[in-house]
């Protein structure tokens, strides 16, 4: 159950810590074989469902605020947010955040910053959906994973975030230091494959693709196969190490 | 001469137009033939080269604040101004900023944010430095251009902003789309190739360059060539009628 006083003490004294004016929000990609999810929050007592986002502390840096805000907004930890756009046209949130507080039943001051202009800065991550527990806040009825192409509407100007998000996810395709931060270790060769076609939204020749992976000269054939499926054992594959990263 | 009162009520009055802690800087390059260079100016009566810069007004989108900002600082208007990565590490400014004040003479209040934390989102443009004339503001002793491998150490993070918004503009050579932005209506194959060799750092093979443009589909050669030079006139080309923008 929401505590009133806990919600209300954000506008006299929670607001202190944080700066004005100023949030951050996270699209969250989930992928796991070839599905493709986003994270959502459900606002508490409404039907609204929005990215999970908060405001930024004044003393924690920009990525710090957006790790923080993911972990206590969704229960994720270690994911790799990467910035991708800052949000900052004038009516971007209008009329929307007073209903927000409306709906928590808080009483916020007429002029309280968080309930006029707020400019956003956009985080991005892709992390394997079967792994993760998403968990609710306090200020949430639901955290869950949506189909990407079969969401519900979003709060504010969080449809326009995701597919600038996903503009973003798809270039970073192109750059194999990127894509190595997307994959496990190890993978097959059509497991790289439906990553791509997950996020490009459309299917690729398999000959050309595996064709385009190894000419980058990026990726290194391991001494073993994937074993255990119907079919005949594929090739494990992983990064060059000054590629890899934390990743997934 | 710098009008104290006129920058004193700058911290009583004119804060109040502006979002606290934000702002926007540019990061101004400037091409023509084989040379790349960047545009800054010097703060009044210091030695401190920093780039042109300023706040967000709480009426103006963060788009439109770069626009202005860039007019107001440097003269230069009509700009393809693209906006590459918000800074927002905790100690960006430290001290830097009551130094810039001091400066110019102003008694600011210790507790004004302008001293403390801001965050600052990046803006990129690339022009045709032959064709624009720079002015310095009455903030500023000098507007100038600098050669971009041999500039002042600068103001701030603002180094790390250049490297930053030159990887980008990097980035974008690989994207035909903007690189559309970056070519006057009609060029050469020498002059599209001094334009990447300049961003890039380096020297490219002129087959191979040439083969790779063309291949892209993106270019459509005139029916007339470049006249009037020593060697043999050079083809002219364009690029797509959709592909063009408002460019240089």
């Amino acid at each position: 159950m929401l505590s009133k006083t806990c919600v209300e003490t954000f506008f006299t004294k929670q607001m202190q810590t944080y700066l004005p004016h100023l949030s951050v929000d996270c699209v969250v990609f989930g992928f796991h074989d070839s599905d493709l999810k986003l994270l959502l929050t459900k606002w508490k007592h409404m039907n609204i469902w929005a990215l999970p986002g908060g405001y930024v502390g004044r003393r924690e840096s920009l990525d710090d605020a957006a790790h923080r805000v993911l972990r206590h907004r969704t229960g994720l930890r270690h994911v790799h947010l990467r910035q991708f756009h800052t949000f900052g046209t004038l009516n971007r949130r209008e009329g929307s955040s007073r209903k927000l507080w409306d709906g928590l039943g808080v009483r916020a001051p007429r002029d309280a910053w968080p309930l006029h202009r707020v400019v956003s800065i956009g985080y991005y991550a892709l992390v394997d959906f079967s792994r993760v527990r998403p968990k609710a806040d306090y200020v949430s009825d639901a955290c869950t994973w949506y189909p990407l192409r079969d969401r519900p509407m979003l709060a504010f100007d969080h449809d326009a975030m995701v597919e600038h998000a996903l503009a973003a996810l798809r270039e970073s395709l192109d750059s194999p230091t990127a894509s190595a931060t997307l994959m496990p270790e190890s993978f097959t060769m059509p497991e790289l494959q439906r990553l791509h076609e997950a996020i490009l939204g459309k299917p690729l020749d398999r000959r050309n693709f595996q064709k385009r992976m190894l000419e980058r000269g990026v990726l290194e054939r391991l001494p073993y196969r994937r074993t255990g499926g119907a079919h005949r054992a594929p090739f494990l594959y992983r990064f060059h190490s000054r590629l890899r990263r934390a990743g997934l």
